[in-house]
């Protein structure tokens, strides 16, 4: 069983904002991604905050994200825009563009951005959260390394390729985000560190026969020679493969094909990342008066949690439910971050001259994975 | 084994118009009418085709359809428009509204319209196709009778909540429609029709409790006492169940939530329908340029369907390929329909005082099923 140490939010900030300063981005862009990237903790979605750290610090090291990018509106419309994120991070043009959204839907009633030739952006949740902050309907998709592999196919040719809704109601607001895979990729990270097999329905190794080991897969899908997760229902048609694969082909179409950007099978080659991401934010004004739909909606969520239980169960949610729970346990109580992403996080600071027991404490690593695959990015 | 009986298109087009005629609807209503519902069977997709013809007629017969029905735009913006069906027939004003949905995506760039208190609208995709046709990107949802479970609970309190998307490409358009459950009610349909055991992870019982028997989930889904159909992604979230259950709401809220419609779990209820839908139209040129989105949409198809295949399969498909083929296959040879579906279609013409025997030939109905579930479609 793989050790943790325990943080506070407080702490994983400080490291955070102090790593993405000495790596030359501005204040404000630090504010950003510090903000996303811990917002995903915050939320229990462990697999995209910190952990992830050691994605950015690899890409940054050999260049695939471009620290001083500066985004880049291509086409613009009342109700669009198209944005060329010249390899810059994509949290920074993620935000730019979704305010983009958020500024033309409330003049407009809808607007869509599409966003090309970025990196990763993290939880696609916190940009649809940001219309809904604004109490629009937020939606954000993006594309990302070929992980997917479609049915009947054995090699990777879509992304996790999550979709991403958050919506005005009480007391919470409504909050679905999901990758179209079975899982994410993180979640396969994340048994590489426990070093654990995987659930089955998973996964496929290169011949497209299934299989439960984490790290191979990660291994087949970084060396793109087949194998990879499967699309939400699973490996046939008869549980809804084809649906899995379906939904991640309107991520592909909101992100990639409309701004002529690359499909997830085309990224993360000869150190080029190049994904990219779609936005919407629209006003329920567009439909009647916002507050009647608020409270309408708000009374329909209400309904779902109180709706009776299966047998063995004792509390049904609505999507953003635990995100909120997780969020007020973990500002209050912080959280515990497994012994491997402690020791990225201490790589992290040996390489940008930062005092790792500054920001760690005193850390004993005798429990640190030996052999852990390490992640190649497709970006050597 | 079921027996079939063999028809041609003409037959079975010859049979809808007739009869809708008949029911009073006029010439124009007819078109649209008899056009939804067999493209759905020259499609491939039986469940929605002239297997559907039951529920029309019971629904017309008992009041919850209405016949004369006119739809009224409630509201409306330049990228917008909230319709009430006041009961009509779902496929009137659905094709009503999405033309609505494409005149103002061709003036504004973007536009959706949202529909309540209609009623079955038959293939989701059909709408979609309509906005393809024109060159937009076209999106169609809809919410039902009460038929998913919510992850943890066993209550029906969700619809079958198709999402379809259509957009052009070369040499097919892409063509998504799916519900978001594992499977939708009209499979179920066909299992009892078939008085065959369902596959595992389709249905819960009353309890919450897996169950194979497609009558029983019926009867529960009717009575509204518990059971149905689980969310794509099976009834676990391991799976992914809490995605497809997440999936749904996005069309409870483009339906039902911002039309202030009913939400699925309260359609069907003291003879009233009220099931609601939602269409988007966008223009792909609030992107760029058309002509270059296309080719690179289509180029991706391509790279898909000639992926390495998986072990024991030689085809990828994209999606609305099989249905393109079915609809080519279909329209030159026509197809086979069951024997039970056949009596239902005996039993319209009977009601509407037609001679079965002109349009259905002269039919051995001695292999139709005894005792076969007879859905009360809530609208007693």
């Amino acid at each position: 069983m793989a050790k943790t140490v325990h943080y506070r939010y407080e702490e994983m900030k400080r490291l955070c904002e102090d790593a993405f300063l000495k790596f030359g981005f501005s204040k404000e862009e630090v504010d950003v991604i510090t903000d996303v990237l811990l917002m995903a903790d915050l939320y229990g979605i462990n697999s995209h905050g910190v952990q992830r750290l050691v994605r950015y610090h690899k890409c940054i090291a050999n260049g695939m994200i471009q620290v001083h990018a500066q985004p880049e509106v291509l086409f613009e419309t009342p109700v669009s825009a198209v944005i060329d994120a010249h390899r810059g991070m994509g949290q920074v043009v993620s935000v730019m563009a979704m305010k983009k959204a958020i500024e033309k839907a409330k003049q407009s009633g809808i607007a869509m951005v599409s966003v090309r030739d970025s990196n990763h952006y993290g939880i696609a949740g916190y940009y649809a959260k940001m219309a809904a902050d604004e109490g629009l309907i937020g939606i954000s998709v993006t594309n990302t390394a070929a992980i997917m592999v479609p049915t009947f196919s054995r090699k990777a040719m879509l992304g996790s390729d999550p979709i991403a809704v958050a919506m005005p109601a009480d007391p919470y607001p409504f909050f679905f985000d999901a990758s179209t895979t079975v899982v994410t990729r993180g979640k396969l990270e994340l048994y590489n560190k426990l070093e654990k097999p995987m659930p089955e329905g998973w996964a496929v190794d290169e011949n497209g026969v299934p299989t439960d080991c984490a790290p191979h897969v990660l291994k087949c899908i970084d060396e793109k020679q087949g194998g990879g997760i499967l699309p939400l229902g699973g490996s046939t048609e008869q549980l809804g493969s084809h649906k899995g694969y379906g939904y991640a082909m309107l991520c592909e179409i909101f992100s990639a094909i409309v701004s002529l950007g690359l499909t997830s099978n085309h990224t993360y080659e000869n150190g080029h990342c190049g994904i990219c991401h779609g936005f919407a934010a629209i006003d329920p004004a567009i439909f009647g008066d916002p507050a009647a739909i608020r409270a309408h909606f708000s009374e329909y969520l209400k309904e779902l949690r109180e709706s009776p239980k299966a047998a063995g169960h004792d509390r049904i949610y609505t999507h953003g439910e635990k995100e909120i729970e997780a969020c007020e346990d973990r500002l209050k109580n912080g959280w515990d971050v497994n012994i491997n992403t402690v020791v990225e996080m201490k790589n992290l600071c040996d390489y940008l001259g930062m005092d790792y027991k500054e920001y760690l404490g005193d850390v004993d690593f005798s429990d640190a994975s030996k052999n852990l695959y390490v992640q190649t990015l497709g970006g050597k």
